[in-house]
């Protein structure tokens, strides 16, 4: 139980604060952090949480990464449900948050929120095709360091930074073209208070992110034998 | 004593850094820092303290830190009043020689400093009810993670990295609305020297970074059971 | 041959990463990410992949590397063309992949893409000598931090992030010269999609780096004998 | 001897990278590092550094670091006039080769290079008091993390991690007031380059960091006993 309240808790701080900075701070008129500070935001959620719950949940907080992680050998299906669920729930509690704070600014609109879309709704005009191999590439790349550092082999210690940093790296590359997701359950919470088109465009935030991880999965298993 | 001491320099670097950034560098015309270059500098001052008097005093620099380990188990009470006089001396020290450096260019004004304010003297207009939420649930993440990366199964040496990380990341969500505090000891250091609005909002950063702290001891508490 | 795969992959996410970050991210009006994002982007590829593989390949991503590394004594030079082939070759799958993505948007064209170049294809117009001295330098001080921070009386771990943050450094110094490469098989795969100039300037982005690589292997030797 | 050679290439490296991203990258139009950028590349030039010339020399790059560990007991006064001599020619090595570099651009003029200065050179026009006290203190505060980073009960081979984004955060504070030094041999690198008035206040650039060095030397000396 534990283990789903940490995930629960990690999640929500993932989606306030990377989706929090770029609501409250991305377009702060000449101050404002833009992409780099909301890439940043993102990865440092992951680094501050890893430090913070690894050692209880081993803070996936991102549905994509559990499953990858399960078909790399690392994590026991049985644990997937409670995990994703927990993982979907606490993106919820941090969109809400967020919501409320947002909302304490006078003519605040929710708008899309900090939603993943394509087509029209990528924020650089990508289509879905490369909406679709963006996600699915990425989060292959975002499995496959996660899967080699955190391996028995590599340094001790320091798969938290280089795993944050990562996510800090994929947001750098792919914000213009979906916003960033290569986890459903951000994508989830935001579609949620976005509604509309973000609901109608959420499948391929689940779809892409999934078919990327495993296929990191599986790849590492060959690359480097399962851990005894 | 030498615990006290080092708060009080610690806590000095923490608002000479972190404010200092703000008020000399973040609107410099063309080449300034913006929200970005001052949540990274706010997070710089804790990395670099943290090594260097981590094993002397902890490395506090916060009241709310303190309190928040308290309410973890992980500080002695008795402790408490010396560390916060330290912490909030030490913080009026780093905002003098701020002054100090500031005035020294012609045309200079205190204005509001680097205070921390709602309503109308948030950055970004937000109101006083989106302000408390967002300092307590932020000071709750920033002790929840403290206390996660301290825990004796965290990785040994990062802790200082992770929780300075995690106050940029504080940063660059929550500038535009509170131009943040979390903190009671650095928000005091900047109303002596504003004054007027900034003394008269002071009391919503002593009380909601001490609440979102109290929080996250306790449930931290739950989660992970006292250290031996 | 899982090195060969591992050095495949490795360099494929260093160059989708960072000429992605700079193709599709960079210029993104109002909130790109410019040189420092690209900067930072190019570190993150290392400092995450040398934690992923790390300790399958060593994770050279880099002709200049491989070749500084074996002038070192750190190689075993029967392994340069199997490194070297498939460190270009994974350059060419990460260009390709940033290609299908960028050609993703309406209206794009694949100009320069990221391709490195002198004299008029500079992006701040330095000369061909400028462009020599800076590549060669640069590599030759990229070599010497990772033949030092890999020595075996430096800090155990650390190495992946002194060397990917020091990519990072060389790219906020050069990117205005020649857009950064220090790494032949980077500038290869972008030259393959720019054509014409990228092309004919290419010999320079093999000879300078290799020269400075060079001169850092056997200078290290020197100053630190070889590990046993 | 290999200790000099070590200090002479790291403090040229300090110089290239940190000044010269400052000529070259900072105001690059409409992509440009601005202080940001900068203040990550000083900082980058002794994380970098640190890993890669720690065991051999120590990584000083600084006058007044060397300064400041005899004064905080930590290093022998003999070496003291070597170390300060491979620095400053280490410097005018790393000013040379940006010249050469920063020259092979059309109109190029070398102005004030990147020289610190107070009054009307100061960026921000900032006054030679003011310049004084900042100099000093951010000196005082960098050997501080220096000497408690390195002392023996903190954390194993963070302290080049601490200590470099110390110096990232000096920079971010202080680029306006002084455009930063701290460093007595990188304002004499770049004041022979420049002449005029950078030479004709070069003196605050060595007295002011050196007082600030001495200070935190003795201060820390009586925190922390000296190691045995």
């Amino acid at each position: 139980m534990k283990k789903y309240i940490a995930e629960f808790i990690g999640t929500s701080w993932l989606v306030l604060g990377g989706c929090g900075s770029a609501v409250l701070a991305a377009a702060f008129p000449g101050l404002g952090i833009g992409f780099v500070g909301v890439a940043l935001a993102f990865g440092l959620t992951v680094v501050s949480m890893a430090y913070a719950i690894g050692h209880i949940s081993g803070c996936h907080l991102n549905p994509a990464v559990s499953i990858g992680l399960w078909a790399g050998g690392r994590f026991d299906g049985k644990e997937l449900p409670g995990y994703i669920i927990a993982q979907v729930l606490g993106g919820v509690l941090g969109a809400g948050i967020l919501y409320m704070i947002a909302s304490g600014k006078a003519g605040f609109e929710v708008g899309g929120f900090a939603a993943n879309g394509y087509g029209e709704h990528s924020p650089g005009g990508y289509s879905m095709m490369a909406a679709l191999i963006c996600e699915a590439v990425l989060t292959f790349f975002f499995l496959f360091v996660i899967l080699g550092s955190t391996y028995s082999k590599a340094p001790r210690g320091l798969a938290g930074l280089a795993i944050g940093l990562c996510l800090t790296l994929i947001h750098l590359i792919s914000i213009p073209v979906t916003n960033t997701s290569v986890n459903p359950a951000r994508s989830t919470s935001q579609a949620l208070f976005a509604g509309g088109w973000a609901v109608e465009q959420l499948w391929l935030f689940w779809v892409a992110p999934i078919v990327g991880a495993l296929v990191a999965g599986f790849l590492y298993n060959y690359l480097s034998p399962e851990e005894e």
